[in-house]
């Protein structure tokens, strides 16, 4: 009657995982009908871990005893990472055994060739942990809201970096101190790439548009920008516009082809989005038919995430005991190539340009000549008070520009022997 | 290949998943991989109405025939109401038939019964669009984190209230004003009561908190209250407590048992919740493990409860053609006793009382002596400047106190001279 387990990495989801699927075994067994076992651990450090199951439970460091072990449903890979994690997946659907994994990096890159690969072998491949944690946004969208068409999809996906963030418009601290902080408490890695620079992000995105509109699309179509650049004084030129700044993911149908974009972004202070703080992800999707939902929840956390991987294992369970109702890829749905990834958008915003500049007579105007020559209005010009004149942080707000013509602009005012740095553009994003 | 669909009913939800099903028909069946196929509508007024579909489907006036038809495959029941409703219901099931609905009164009183009558046949009963059109709560309850216990849900559940409610707000109109033009925009039934005396929402939460905890519950289980004695002056006083007010609906597991209520309630204005204006809905979940997730979207509307039945129609659909993963009883898990629907909340929580009275000496001095005799602390006395004299609404906000002391303290200051109408009490809910 049971169906099986075996747990492939015993960082934080996998511990989670476990920690979950042995406390609320009894909620689960009773909400599925029957019981879902731990049938095997398999982690580096196995010996030295405490692993709060059964000693029947099989303890191993090599994943491949897991993988090729007959007594075994389903495999969750739990390691990160895209290469052994590649060999583990692979390696499972290839035994026909369902996967779960948390893997986004991979499952960004490779997703529609491994439910490809799981389908052949008439098994299935779940990624609910791999984006968001807490928030269950693959079940709403593959699921909950099939019968729409999604429209436009904006993010926070990113918890480190939303942390940071707003440590920075709280504390008006600078981004390197604010990151050592978030090093210290955990909250970000000793190489905090991933996060900072929206390659995390980047590939949560790259899934979620992938199941959203149906495309074949890779994280490099992707324009992606990470949050290094954001000082302390852009949240108070945002407050001061009546907005604030969050690393926005962004999935958004045109008719010249899908805008796809992680960036740091101005939004509307009233907005639901900018209510989202700390360590916390959310989704806003615009559906056609079904108008405008929020998701919002933990973006990481062994339980949380574990709390995904537990739900994925009881979904894929039930089709194991009950017959399998997955058998169109979400990651192929609508392949209509009606809407291919946009290297730039072609939509018109207002974009925030902050510069900092050497204080010299007639830099509004070279730079207003400039902007003018590129057909961009400027909206407003913002300086804040300051004693110290060297190093003087403003602003320009636009008119609706094409992001083409902003690029060009900056091109061109980089050359201009006044500033100290190149300048800094933010997107001011409205409609949700 | 084609699964069919009968649907009865042809008011808002129903057109609106006829729309939803013939106009998305490519991505519905490139999501399913075979066509969702409607076979025949059903309606009493079906030759009145513009019908846009293919002239091969069937149009009757008989639901028995839709019911009866041995080519349908699923039943939409969209008609609303418990007496006709339950009859197509559980023809339908009785045929074999799968159903989806869109029914909080039936299913909140009868949905355990009809989902066994559903299993005793080897069909599905689905109920997506029940509770909260727009938003997927159903589908995040069953899956999306069915592995997580549910701790705590808020919601705010009635649309036509909470647009109401934050029309007062807005415009400082009373009630009754507010409520007429919602009916003159349609916003409101001609007869309100479902709305606005918390009928509705009761429903609602009768429904998903009986699948977040797994307990029998009825809609009689939950302590009632609606919006009608909620003045604009209340919205004043929340103000300058940096509260506001919504028809919050409420279920907690205590060690006690579960709280559950619908009432007005005071909530942080920096809450997530207090940002939900207008028609939306929104549900709080707090997950022992996943901790909090937030869902928002429309309450209501054709086309967003359209997506919802259609989502459904999808995941049974996948289910007749696949094999039917769902045999244990969304209403049925967890039915451990452990946790009885209380008869009134033992938590302690502060309360908002609102006094209208005539202006006489002493008065305050009454209160205070009622309120201490009951063990209940004044944290606060507010009185906003008024030119008129007569009427005086003021407001008193007590140390956290049980629910039974402040019912217990009111039934005695309800007999004093000064009242002009009995007072009005509102907790102030914390924790989310």
């Amino acid at each position: 009657m049971e169906v099986t387990v075996g747990l492939i990495g015993l960082g934080n989801v996998g511990q989670g995982t476990l920690q979950i699927l042995t406390e609320n075994a009894k909620s689960i067994t009773e909400k599925l009908g029957f019981p879902l076992t731990v049938k095997a651990v398999c982690s580096r450090t196995v010996e030295s871990k405490k692993i709060a199951c059964p000693s029947s439970v099989i303890r191993t460091v090599n994943w491949r005893e897991v993988v090729a072990h007959p007594g075994i449903d389903i495999v969750v890979e739990a390691i990160g990472g895209t290469a052994t994690a590649r060999s583990i997946i692979e390696g499972a659907l290839g035994q026909r055994k369902s996967v779960v994994t948390a893997n986004k990096e991979l499952m960004a890159l490779r997703g529609a060739e491994l439910w490809s690969l799981a389908n052949a072998n008439g098994v299935n491949i779940a990624m609910e942990a791999s984006v968001a944690g807490g928030i269950p946004i693959h079940t709403v969208l593959r699921e909950g809201i099939a019968g729409d068409k999604v429209v436009e999809l904006y993010g926070i996906l990113n918890g480190t970096s939303n942390f940071i963030l707003t440590e920075i418009e709280k504390s008006k601290a600078a981004f390197d101190s604010v990151l050592a902080e978030a090093q210290q408490l955990g909250y970000a890695e000793a190489d905090p790439s991933a996060d900072v620079d929206g390659l995390d992000a980047r590939s949560k995105l790259a899934i979620l548009a992938a199941l959203a509109f149906g495309e074949d699309l890779k994280p490099s179509d992707i324009y992606t920008e990470g949050i290094r650049r954001v000082m302390p004084v852009d949240f108070q030129y945002a407050h001061q516009l009546k907005h604030t700044i969050r690393l926005l993911c962004l999935a958004r149908q045109t008719e010249d082809g899908l805008v796809l974009s992680v960036r740091p972004s101005l939004i509307p202070r009233d907005a639901i989005l900018a209510n989202v703080t700390g360590a916390y992800n959310a989704i806003w999707i615009r559906g056609l038919y079904g108008e405008d939902t929020f998701y919002y929840g933990r973006g990481a956390g062994s339980k949380p995430t574990g709390v995904a991987v537990v739900s994925d294992l009881m979904r894929v369970a039930r089709e194991i005991r009950f017959g399998s109702p997955d058998r169109v890829s979400p990651f192929a749905h609508e392949r209509l190539g009606a809407y291919k990834p946009l290297p730039i958008p072609t939509q018109k915003l207002p974009y925030y340009l902050r510069f900092r500049v050497e204080d010299k007579a007639g830099i509004i105007a070279t730079l207003a000549t400039i902007l003018a020559k590129h057909n961009i209005g400027i909206d407003a010009v913002l300086q804040l008070p300051r004693e110290d004149w060297r190093d003087l942080p403003f602003v320009v707000t636009t008119e609706p520009a094409r992001e083409q013509a902003i690029r060009d602009a900056l091109i061109e005012i980089r050359s201009a022997d006044f500033l100290i740095e190149p300048p800094f553009a933010m997107p001011m994003q409205r409609g949700f």
